[in-house]
């Protein structure tokens, strides 16, 4: 199937009202959305851990899916993750977003069972998912939610050799393994993408051949982060790292904040959405972290805006 | 809502046939679900992680708590876990579970994101699917499978003025929350059950006030964890630490093969149904570690057989 | 070599001087271990992580075991904790501890190197000390500063057989460990005894055969401590169960302040002491902690006052 | 005092013979030396965790400073570790280390009470140091043999402040922080160092600012590593790039064997020297992981024999 194309994704936030049941805010979602496709970004994930997937209902995660669909034009990449482990669900939510336009699915490697788990375990699943998946898969390479579960490098070059496995997600620091999987010939025969899941890594994971990114920060700024891949590929290596030290500090504040903080900072600049997620997630910031952190954030904003 | 009996509980694998699919096999289902009901446990935990329930759709779970409830008698009481940590699902899952006789939900902290839940969040997910909830809570706290997260004293003394809330499965080793919980003349004012998660626990949670045990062993040996709660509540502490010394020895199997080393000990010992479960877990085990307890294991067996 | 007795030991903090060089106290050291000493205790502990080993000259450490040797009188049992892994070194140490008066070597696992270390290194490091040990040995089995290690029920069975290996120290909540060696029938052939390293899960602990607790809270309350001994053996169960909630509450905020909330304490009641450590313990300590739990505090004093 | 050079330093491993003391080979030690400083790296670091610091007496830690400094000539950088987290201990040493020849002194964050100790504890523990310290010190942060104890990047920006420290090894593979650090223009004024402490992650280091490198596989491999600093340094970026995939490839042995790794390749190449360390690292290695990865090894043997 298709490699994804390279650059940098923006991982969509989920927006709640504040109401009750914390329904979803699909007019700011399609405002925040505007904001992004404007942005010149390669496409957005709409069901991932910034979307506090895990807390929505199926068919919520779908209609978000749909929603922005249809607001975009067809050339922007929509990635959509699926949530839980159960094979046959998975299949069958990869039809489903299929249906609904997504163009890849974004799979967590399975952790419940991290302490039981073998890597021929891991191959075993991904191998029954993608035998029957009818997008293409990304594999989302998620440690910290997933009870410390890795894949190998191994296990991504058999992984690799399936026609539906098409590139994966590294959510973590793990940099001996970003720069295997950067620079295997194999996985480029393989036709297999490798992207960065945190921008506070984009740069050094560019120098060991990752191919993009897909980061929280874009949720904000965009241009920002499509400029490190544009100065990286012009070759001004310089220009790329004070730009990359700037959205690592801000960075900072959303490695305490996460989503939340994602969310302030998108109200903050936008004028739009409410800050909190859902329960367990609808607790109120700590704001002496974003204040910390909001001279470097109006020094990265100042940049935004120049671009 | 009504307290859960005092006692031993069992957390029902899932049985799966040896196809492509690895569908569900309810006829061994049965089977080993009578040789328990027989045993005289105060009940069953169906859809629990030892059920496998992340690895079966909702259906699938649903039909096993049918089939297990149409199989004993009305009394025989049913512990039953929902799975995921969308509020809106647990809710409908617990009313269906209700419909179909289960007794009790089972439901997981949840910890997907354990880095960036606080104790009032934890507070505010368990309320908002209690206060719709119709059938009474146990609070499944096991951090292993939910990166790390738990409940603190506090947190669980302000769950147990829910009026739904009515015990919780401690399934880890912090013997200090143990105590505090199994003490607490609150959370018995509260109608709040402590249940051990663990057998290899059971005596010693007993001694700080724990009231009974949602354990994997009694799949196998469900009269000798129950004699554990017959010697001690009898005051034959000495005979009870015996009988205890040689679960816990058994136990130290199941810590490595976990709930594919339970099925092969089933297999073993009633002659029925598979030893693997659904990939990722439809793995060998190693025999090796069987075959070091395997001593271990028929001393505790020729006891459960006498009983 | 001789078995330690059953009971409470006391694991002393030291204290320092309020200049430049937080240098020792031994005034206060003499003035608390005096309080210790007539309270009924088994024993001290000297040179253990409450008694900041680490950040102690071994010139230092020696001269308080020096000090509490002539102030107590000879049956009074002293734990002396040696420091590092250097076996030559740890060697020397114990030979020096016994001429100053030392009766036992508390004996750290390695676990500098923690990932790389496998049991039969252990095993083996053990025994490379204990063969030119001139004091008995007590493991001191710490994984929360040892970067995680541990060692398993098969290797305390081997070293257990080692006639200078005399027993251990348990201080994580690894119950089922607990219970395999508290059970243990060759370690008692051995001549080995399971000791509790936090007096938090000594009632526990003594209810799977753990013969006794070196525990911090019995620098403020050891009368207390030494009185869960006393019901337990008297069968006292319901009574020692009271006594060890409250003290298992009261050591919720040990849990947090540590060394330094037992310093704090120590000042409180006998107004003795400073309560800093030395760099990097010379930080203020939470007092909302302290307040949280102080009418605990205050419930256990007064009985402690009573005994 | 003095920044350390930039470029690549070998942290030697300390050779054992085969004897009962498993007693210092300074003859193999030498020989070693001599081929680490025939192929123009910076410097080297004696004491530190590939030596098997925490295993050796201070005399015999000392001794090998001694006869290191004794055979290269005076312009060869040697780093040298302290042990331990008694400041006046600490202080001591370094003063013994400087009379010997060394050059840095190269200190680990204290980390035995990893969760009791601040930011600021550890500001004010190296500041004591410095404070007295008569060579230039070198932060060693190596969460994963000290209980995961980690400076913040303000606490660097704090510590740099002082006239006598000079640099940071950072062993672990916080990527932001490795951005922050080396991009920090306070750090470059404030005469700072920033090295790396695994050579697996040298490229992405160095193109986030990162000035070199203290890497264990130059042992064996010490031109390949000085090589792939000179190919970024001239702008090859690809061919560096594809040097620093085989060395992160050959790496992937050593993330298993760690330093018994390094000295089976030591003797495998150079023939000198016993595989074995310590207790407990007196294990035999697991040959298959050499094994698996000796083709990628050879590959880069026939690149540093061709340098």
């Amino acid at each position: 199937m298709t490699l994804p194309p390279t650059g940098v994704y923006t991982p969509l936030p989920t927006f709640f009202k504040a109401d009750d049941d914390y329904s979803l805010d699909i007019d700011t979602q399609l405002k925040h959305a505007d904001y992004i496709h404007q942005a010149g970004v390669s496409g957005v994930l709409i069901g991932g851990s910034n979307g506090e997937a895990v807390n929505l209902t199926k068919k919520e995660r779908h209609s978000i899916v749909k929603a922005v669909r249809e607001r975009v034009d067809d050339s922007f990449v929509i990635l959509a993750g699926t949530v839980g482990q159960s094979i046959s669900d998975v299949v069958t939510d990869i039809s489903e977003l299929k249906a609904l336009g997504a163009n890849y699915a974004v799979i967590l490697v399975p952790g419940y069972f991290a302490n039981l788990t073998n890597q021929q375990g891991l191959i075993d699943w991904f191998t029954a998912i993608a035998d029957k998946s009818l997008l293409p898969i990304i594999i989302y390479n998620y440690p910290g939610v997933q009870n410390g579960i890795d894949l190998t490098f191994d296990s991504y070059i058999t992984l690799s050799q399936h026609p539906n496995i098409v590139g994966c997600k590294l959510t973590h620091y793990n940099f001996p393994l970003y720069t295997l999987l950067g620079q295997s010939q194999q996985l480029k025969d393989n036709n297999f993408r490798v992207l960065a899941g945190v921008g506070q890594v984009f740069l050094p994971g560019l120098s060991v051949g990752v191919e993009g990114c897909i980061d929280g920060l874009s949720n904000v700024f965009p241009k920002c982060m499509v400029q490190i891949w544009n100065l990286y590929s012009q070759g001004k290596l310089e220009e790329a790292q004070k730009l990359q030290a700037l959205v690592t500090k801000v960075n900072e504040m959303t490695a305490v904040l996460n989503l939340l903080g994602l969310k302030y900072a998108i109200k903050h600049i936008l004028g739009v959405g409410e800050v909190h997620g859902r329960p367990p997630l609808n607790q109120p910031i700590d704001l002496k972290v974003w204040e910390k952190y909001l001279p470097d954030f109006n020094e990265l904003w100042a940049i935004e805006k120049s671009l």
